[in-house]
């Protein structure tokens, strides 16, 4: 059945019936739900906190494509990559809205799967999607806005890193790029080794508890990693005015991306987008203390130091310095 | 200049510029505010409240055309249909995100009229604009997530309508239909008349004020007129499981359109979308109590029934009553 066949209201009284029956009733975000979807706004109950909020849309063809994905994946990774966000502030992710573009000749069933990779990754968060809207277009289009609160009275920022902070990275940075390259290239890879580095392209984890304790801890400055490590560290510097150097021999490469990529990897890890994973800096005393409370693996690969603001460099493993003007990831400048 | 000359991070630090410069400081809103454009999230603070979220998504040639409208315009109305949503609750209107998927070749200069003309509305209602996202599309995609809160404990809502209720809408119902047909069919009108109708169609004007005075006195009941008169009774009257009748000549008709479309002007005031009015219902005695105090234009146009749930039926000035089925504006089933 086509979602023309049962038309605008049709689509959303199913979806809605979906999202009642699948979605986790015991999150305090559900709890304090007014009004979710049917009516003008959602509604919710608050109290004294800081409220966050962030937006990501995704484009057919442009942030995704069918041929490598399916809708519940799909659905999954929308929601993730909001979350994600959330994370980087040190933030708990609430309240989600989704917009939908689609052409009437996409099957129902696909839509309703791809609310069940939301709803999945939703209820692991306690997250309760309250609303959005579905109108027609020629490609789809999921634009979600993700609400959140403070975990306490301070955020993780992008504009608060200080020289001699030291820099780390939770996970396998690259990890991602290596999934999407299996998934572009049909390069030949081991059944199971293509599970991991496809999954860590379409069902990225969110590093939500792992900000909550950065923050509960006293670090002050995190993003997440979805532009790539250089990028992103770059829009770190640029915001607190300071450079950083990286330091090649610390990265953590995983293992499958040097069986499959080479020497490949070292740049993979470096430029490779969309790992969401919190890329964050602390003092030496600080990142001691944190590392080991995190419960993921955390690597420190780096230092914030004095400098041109946005200038990250590499130190090479023969000790060469490689001073790097890549400011990340551009819709309209794709790095060559 | 274009947008790919600039790139994405040229084009963000650009609309960051004007909103600062344009932003009225001295909203509740802006003083709010911890973190605006340029982190993974937006911050503010909040108390105890009813929180209010709401997204509209735009596409180019569906919902919109540039051969119609011109930037300021479209940033105007873009950020208006959301507004209004708020303003349908009873709620004030806070904290804006835009996400903006544009092709390259698009001008610099429009995408900040863009803002502009959400600067403009925004300032009126003390909206801050505190996030987003840019991205490359073959279309331009604008979706807006906008907050508020609620003005006090209660909320007007789509489920509450009781038979015994009267129904008043605010304005003149098919004005912004009668300015999207002098757009598209180039009918000869005089220049003054020119700018009303198609002013009510580019510029709606949301009744934020007129929500909050609704709900202050006691209303319950609240629909914006988006989708045309009978098709968003008929989501109230759903919601609400009761019946409506309307009397065709209580119906408030803008001279305008009598001029210009002479008895055709009737279906218009009942099917014509996009008025961003306020349709409402209460009890004979509130509605004689409300009328009065909401400072504009408010007719009392019909009566909720006991009935099957969504069925509107128009009774005509000859006494003839018809039943309507029709269930509203849908993306995939346009009314014939």
């Amino acid at each position: 059945m086509k979602v023309s066949e049962i038309g605008e209201f049709g689509l959303i009284a199913r979806i809605t019936s979906v999202i009642n029956k699948s979605s986790a009733k015991n999150s305090t975000a559900r709890r304090n739900l007014l009004l979710g979807i049917g009516d003008d706004a959602a509604a919710w109950k608050t109290t004294n906190s800081i409220q966050l909020a962030t937006t990501d849309i995704l484009v057919e063809d442009i942030h995704f494509y069918l041929g490598y994905t399916n809708w519940r994946d799909l659905g999954w990774k929308a929601l993730a990559v909001n979350i994600s966000d959330i994370a980087s502030m040190g933030g708990i992710p609430e309240y989600a809205l989704v917009s939908l573009s689609l052409p009437g000749f996409i099957e129902v069933a696909d839509i309703l799967s791809l609310y069940k990779g939301m709803l999945q990754i939703a209820n692991e968060h306690g997250i309760a999607i309250c609303g959005g809207n579905i109108s027609s277009a020629d490609k789809i289009i999921i634009n979600i806005t993700l609400t959140g609160k403070a975990s306490g009275k301070k955020l993780l920022k992008r504009s608060t890193a200080k020289p001699g902070d030291l820099i780390s990275v939770t996970g396998y940075p690259g990890l991602s790029d290596g999934g999407l390259r299996v998934l572009k290239t049909k390069l030949q890879v081991e059944p199971e080794d293509r599970e991991t580095l496809i999954g860590a392209h379409l069902r990225p984890t969110p590093k939500v508890r792992e900000g909550i304790t950065l923050v509960t801890q006293g670090a002050k400055t995190a993003i997440d990693t979805s532009d790539g490590l250089l990028a992103d560290l770059a829009h770190v510097c640029e915001a607190s005015r300071v450079s950083a150097i990286l330091y090649e021999s610390s990265l953590p490469i995983h293992p499958l991306l040097k069986k499959y990529f080479g020497a490949e990897s070292i740049q993979m890890a470096l430029s490779g987008g969309e790992d969401y994973e919190l890329l964050f800096t602390a003092t030496p005393e600080l990142m001691d203390k944190v590392k080991g409370n995190l419960g993921c693996l955390t690597t420190v690969i780096g230092e914030i130091i004095a400098g041109s603001p946005g200038v990250v460099s590499v130190c090479s493993t023969t000790g060469k310095t490689i001073r790097l003007d890549h400011k990340g990831w551009d819709h309209y400048k794709p790095p060559s």
